[in-house]
């Protein structure tokens, strides 16, 4: 960027300079202020009224998978009577919502088996494990009655672990330390004049003071560390003061440790705190609408081999038992990953086949390792949240929740695309053995003493699901489109089919959507 | 500052340059990072293995305030078999440790009495709120077997109020554009060379990358908004990306707003999140430690009239039931507010009475509102955390708990000084009245519709406490230090007397300082 494009136009506006202050503030309501209240989508569940007032009556519907957009439509349509039955091909509903509870088995693709050993109380939630404040999972949790507790998203006190540095630093140093040395920056050349075309008298004052707290540079402008860094050991009784931790280090240091790459996550719009799970797994989302759709209704171990549709109905054909069988229904939602539904024979056309085949499907895995002590919180004071490295297991979680009790969970990876490939290739007890290794660089020798057993998903070697999520083809937005759309009597609904991809925010906003269009459909017809 | 001091010295050690990346990563581990065991401060409660083994008896002693430093002495003297006495002035133990529930009455000292009408299940923590993860007051509650959950200190989705800006805006909004407007200042700085005498081009590199990833200002380093300020409504199926929110205001309306003084809040080492509170209200650890002392040590409404100290014992005098009493020990251990001490006749030297009377005692309010809904889970979709104003009533806090329960209990102030004395000094009522007539400017007209009771704290009016806390005398440390010595047979204990006043951290250290040197002395003579 040239020096001339940084002028005070670029950075003000006439209405500071000229208004005063009370045209400023105005201002600011008008500009830059979130309405308090959250606007969430429209959304108007079908009710029994609407056919009695029509006179018209319900249908019968099929859902291919039950997952959350599955098991959310048939619990929407289900409550104005719609006839739904849900197929789906695993031994559980909830799709990629799993939790791993003791005695849980999972085959994979390449046919390693594992057998959960957890102790009773103990569970990974496999897939998602996460709500933001403004997804509509946390309206289900409320209509649901399944509570809810915090998931800790960030926490001062975990740790990044780079593997050039050697040893970890805690979040809070890490943080201090970058934001000490960015204000100690700015604030020296604003002192030196450096800003004075692009700032006036009054701004400069405003962000030196602004910058002094931010970073805790005090007067002088120098960043020398900060109490905020944390202490080797706190504030005590009587004149103990603590000790400081050794630091900080030098700006160029603090730098090229490459550090401040892990701090933005936590500002994301859909990763900042506060952040929430069910209490108990996140399959209580999954098995809370199962109940209210019905056991009876969702058909478990359906494997969907053939969808037919006609003029006024749509053919199903499945396997359930080993026994071929059909189901006939005026409606089908197809609610499976795009590139496995891209497999299954069909007569919605080839450019359907070929829209679901553009998506692309993406590998990730977790490790559950269930320690005999929760040595990261008596020890290390670490309560929740994750450790980031760059490590080949990505990040460390630390449980959110039955703080104290005598066990808990970690999950020892969360990983993506070629680390997931890498791992998902072994055989479960390697897997484990890898990111215990990995781990020990970080916490010690008690990540492979205390481990009491362990499970790992490797979602894209799972039978039925085979990726961890899929995205839309962005260079293809008319095969995204197209599937927004029914195919005659088929539709399509799930996360892959959001903008919030591999959140369930999607899937239940999708399958919401699709109930919306097909009510509105049948109630015109 | 002068020119002439910025310049690279100030900023680089030689280490980054001369040594390569090896060398100075090495150099990382050793300067800044922080070992990850965070060292408690050491303590070996007594035992009563320590009397078996020097055949000495163990002693009695009265401990003067039953609050968390009192019970805290008399629990773990109590582990070697001394015997303890308790006496509390109020009709509970806990001290501050106050949580008011249904039921709960209070009579400050200017008359006014108030009745908790709180329905079952919703209570305000009066006094201390939020543990951080450093402090030993978690260990406490493990030790006593007191679950905790997370308490929500910061949350992106909480709100700023300036009453000069008339309208709040959201945490993350107020960050993403601070974070924007800097990152954007100083990466223009570096790209003009005002920053070449200082940064090396290794230094710069970095520096960029860093700023473009933390204040998302693109490859242009123009902030021009982030969705990481929220959305006035969230993305969501199909194709529907959201609302984004109007804004960003100009980078002279951000800094003028002063947003930016609400930010640097949860960088502190005492407050950053991760924070807890007990499950249940924060009295469970006072509830905790009274059981295991036993009820029966501890005697309720005995205020303390005089102290004699002796060569060999210490009497206390003490009204208990409108009755006088004595009661004789080896040892005596006040934990009373210093500035109630101060008044108490005794004989141990006016420069004891002069040291407690040098503490400065501190004003305090809080109030608990009741509501009928949680519209600010439902609507606004704030699940937690604390709202900060400029406005008297200082802050909001959300709860913590039960989120989604039919009702729940915001704290409609939390402040200090002045405006604690300004609405202490009012009838409950109307410091109700005039809460609600501030929180109505921020979340509309159901913050007073949806009110169903209220409740309020004068710390500072309340007797036998008459301050929410007391801060060290800084400019005379003799007089802090003379209280950390026995006077005679006399000690002297609570969190006034520790690095982390109105912490309970302050005062179970405090108290565990205590128990150590009495039970040492014991030991030897």
């Amino acid at each position: 960027m040239s020096n001339g494009e940084l002028t005070r136009r670029t950075f003000l506006t006439s209405v500071g300079v000229t208004g005063g202050a009370g045209a400023l503030f105005a201002t600011m309501g008008a500009l830059g202020h979130a309405p308090v209240r959250v606007a969430t989508p429209d959304f108007q569940a079908p009710q029994r009224a609407d056919f009695h007032l029509t006179g018209r009556s319900t249908r019968r519907i099929v859902i291919l998978g039950g997952g959350i957009a599955g098991l959310t439509a048939a619990y929407e349509l289900g409550k104005a009577g719609y006839d739904c039955t849900v197929l789906e091909a695993r031994d559980v509903s909830g799709g990629r919502n799993l939790t791993i509870r003791g005695g849980r088995v999972e085959k994979d693709l390449d046919g390693h088996t594992q057998r959960a050993d957890f102790s009773s109380g103990t569970y990974l939630n496999a897939g998602p494990a996460r709500i933001a404040q403004w997804m509509v999972t946390l309206d289900y949790c409320r209509e649901l009655g399944v509570p809810i507790q915090p998931f800790v998203n960030a926490n001062a006190d975990t740790l990044i672990y780079q593997q050039a540095a050697g040893a970890p630093v805690r979040f809070r140093t890490a943080k201090a330390d970058l934001y000490g040395y960015v204000s100690e920056l700015l604030a020296k050349a604003t002192d030196q004049g450096a800003l004075d075309t692009v700032l006036t008298a009054e701004d400069k004052a405003r962000l030196l003071s602004f910058l002094e707290d931010f970073g805790d540079i005090g007067p002088e402008h120098d960043y020398a560390g900060s109490p905020r860094r944390g202490f080797a050991s706190y504030p005590g009784a009587g004149e103990d003061r603590g000790s400081p931790l050794p630091g900080p280090p030098s700006l160029s240091d603090v730098f090229a440790s490459e550090v401040g790459r892990y701090l933005s996550f936590e500002f994301g719009y859909d990763q900042a705190m506060m952040m929430f799970q069910p209490v108990g797994g996140m399959d209580r989302i999954a098995a809370a609408l199962t109940a209210r759709v019905g056991r009876q209704r969702v058909r478990l171990g359906a494997q969907v081999l053939k969808v037919t549709g006609g003029p006024s109905d749509v053919t199903v054909t499945y396997r359930q038992g080993g026994r071929e069988q059909t189901i006939t229904a005026d409606f089908c939602i197809a609610t499976l990953p795009p590139h496995l539904m891209a497999r299954i024979p069909h007569n919605l056309g080839t450019n359907i086949t070929a829209a679901l085949a553009a998506f692309f499907p993406f590998a990730a895995g977790k490790i559950g390792l269930e320690y005999r002590s929760r040595w990261w919180e008596n020890d290390e004071r670490i309560y929740g949240g994750s450790t980031q490295t760059d490590l080949d297991i990505g990040q460390i979680w630390y449980p959110s929740h039955d703080f104290h009790a005598p066990r808990g969970l970690l999950v020892g990876y969360y990983h993506f695309a070629d680390a997931a490939e890498a791992y998902g290739a072994l055989p479960p007890p390697e897997r484990t053995a890898r990111a215990i290794t990995q781990g020990v660089k970080i916490h010690g020798p008690k990540y492979r003493t205390e481990l009491a057993s362990a499970f790992s998903m490797a979602w894209h070697r799972t039978p039925h699901l085979e990726a961890a999520w899929n995205y839309a083809p962005w260079d293809d937005p008319a095969a995204f489109r197209l599937l927004l759309q029914p195919a005659g009597r088929v539709y399509f609904a799930g996360d892959w089919l959001s903008q919030a991809v591999a959140w369930q925010h999607g899937a239940f906003l999708s399958a919401r959507a699709v109930v919306t269009a097909l009510h509105q459909r049948v109630l015109k017809s």
